[in-house]
């Protein structure tokens, strides 16, 4: 399916929910969700991502709904720069998660795909035995035109996914931008995958994504690439090791994997695993989610009156001149700011 | 002078300009200042930092007349963990600018000093030689409630020093919180200081501090200390080597320096002035400067927007109610803060 098909077909969906959306039951659509029904979740996922504002009293509703069912997941962020491998590693690590008998769900946080049209996860062949499993669902990015607001949509697919019985929940992202901020700030494990190259490794990895991380993957470990690839193992360990302890005292770990030997990939699993055991012993797994919960709403609070006040037209006229007498050094950035709030301008 | 002294006729002097402060002439004070007179400089500064709002339009006035004198300085940003030497630092380095014949303003940023009653430059003894000098200006971090508010007041300082003609601004800071994000935002180098030790020379620095420096001084090479700080130089010098490179594509020097010894000293000053001329030969001294003053503009608009709004005491009912079922699972922080945001809780 073509980029311009597939988001055809998925304005298409999303059309003949707003028509039939007043027909929508709620109970029963929740119901279904809460039992595994993939379609219902998809459903689900679309009125959530859809901007039209008659659907938001509706997925107010069925998140509501499903909320009490949420939460028994464990949330794994994943980043990297492109071309580390993140699909194929998802494919793989993925599928394996499901020969242990768990349900995966894939989502993704790409705050370009408005403009690129999908750079990740906008096709599922990318992930090609993994979307052929009935134990896995694989939800593209949703397009909104602020990271707030995919943030917020992807905070609700894992809502959804979770009612859904999901037990792993990959949110994928690229690594570089501050997505990978918001990302960290919605899963309990936050997973940095890295390429093996001989000195400037860490170029086009933006600064702090390390610092965020709590285990590292060096891809593409197979062939003559091991030997690099176990260099790099060591080099980032000990970067690791340099930089202060984490908050919770966890020092991140470091392994090499490679999705075309299939070697590694239970190392990963291991290490997320050995991660959420040592926090709950700590009793931090839950009140780590609670703190994020309330930080979120902080941070929509937060988001959306800065939007609102700076959407206004009349302000945008008055921050426009505002900019223009700070820059030529006239007016205090301060005075800039007092003008500008009381319409003085 | 004991502290309470210190705060004590500190709040004297406030209380006398509140007093007298409709005589104060503006004209004349800022013909004062820019005529380099060091008691109308500190009368502008605790003018700008009163927190009495009678004050805030003098303020207005006396930093509008001052800005078209300001922006020749050197601003500079210094941080570093307390017991690095900060303040033996800043005492060697400004007599050794003096001696070169610059103007040397030295101010603080410290938001813990209003619960520590000045930990950084409360006692300006500290800086034994340099406040001794006619060309040397040293003024103790500003007190306030927030960092926003203390690094408004600071950066007003910065404009009131440079239009009494102070040559290079230095501005200190403790690097264990956020103030280092605000110097570094105000300032045109961020110099970080260290202690050489084996292994975990990074422990308490924040993470982040490193990556924002654009040099770094190894501090107390002397005597025995030598060999331990030439160490320290190497490694941390492969270390931001590791780290991508600047968006201006600067990488940051790093030096050896004793206070004591008054060695490595000059090599300080020279890092900067590279930098310095590296950044004007490009023509990003100036934009940057820009940028930040315009910056600067819209974070006191969130930042004023988003208090007003926390302040309010019925939002302050709201929010907490609002935490409490987001906490408890009963609601989407979306949710929440949509019932906050439009007071329906």
């Amino acid at each position: 399916m073509t980029d311009d098909a597939r988001r055809s077909s998925q304005e298409d969906a999303i059309n003949r929910i707003r028509q039939h959306h007043r027909e929508v039951n709620v109970d029963a659509l929740c119901d279904a969700i809460i039992s595994g029904d993939r379609k219902s979740l998809s459903e689900a996922i679309t009125i959530c991502e859809s901007t039209n504002p008659r659907d938001a009293t509706l997925a107010s509703q069925i998140l509501l709904k499903c909320l009490p069912h949420s939460g028994k997941s464990v949330r794994v962020g994943i980043t990297g720069v492109p071309g580390v491998g993140k699909s194929t590693f998802i494919d793989s690590f993925g599928t394996y998660l499901i020969s242990l008998g768990k349900k995966v769900a894939v989502l993704a946080i790409d705050p370009s795909s408005e403009i690129s049209r999908g750079s990740i996860l906008g096709d599922k062949t990318r992930m090609e035995r993994l979307s052929m499993q009935d134990m896995a669902f694989i939800r593209p990015s949703p397009s909104a035109n602020s990271l707030g607001g995919v943030a917020r949509k992807t905070r609700e697919s894992v809502i959804l996914c979770e009612a859904a019985g999901f037990d792993v929940i990959l949110i994928e992202t690229v690594g570089v931008g501050q997505s990978e901020t918001a990302v960290h700030a919605m899963t309990d494990f936050f997973l940095l995958l890295m390429l093996a190259g001989a000195g400037d490794q860490l170029q086009g990895i933006k600064r702090g994504i390390m610092e965020m991380c709590d285990g590292m993957l060096i891809t593409k470990s197979d062939g003559d690439n091991i030997k690099k690839a176990m260099a790099a193992k060591a080099e980032y360990s000990s970067a690791l090791h340099l930089f202060p302890s984490r908050e919770n005292g966890w020092t991140p770990q470091v392994d090499v994997v490679s999705s075309v030997s299939e070697t590694g990939i239970d190392k990963a699993w291991s290490m997320i695993t050995q991660f959420v055991e040592w926090q709950k012993a700590r009793g931090i797994f839950d009140t780590n989610r609670q703190q994020q919960d309330i930080n979120w709403m902080h941070q929509d609070i937060r988001d959306r009156l800065i939007s609102e006040f700076y959407n206004s037209e009349e302000n945008k006229l008055q921050i426009s001149d505002a900019e223009k007498l700070v820059k030529e050094g006239k007016m205090t950035a301060f005075d800039a700011a007092s003008r500008v709030l009381s319409k003085k301008l």
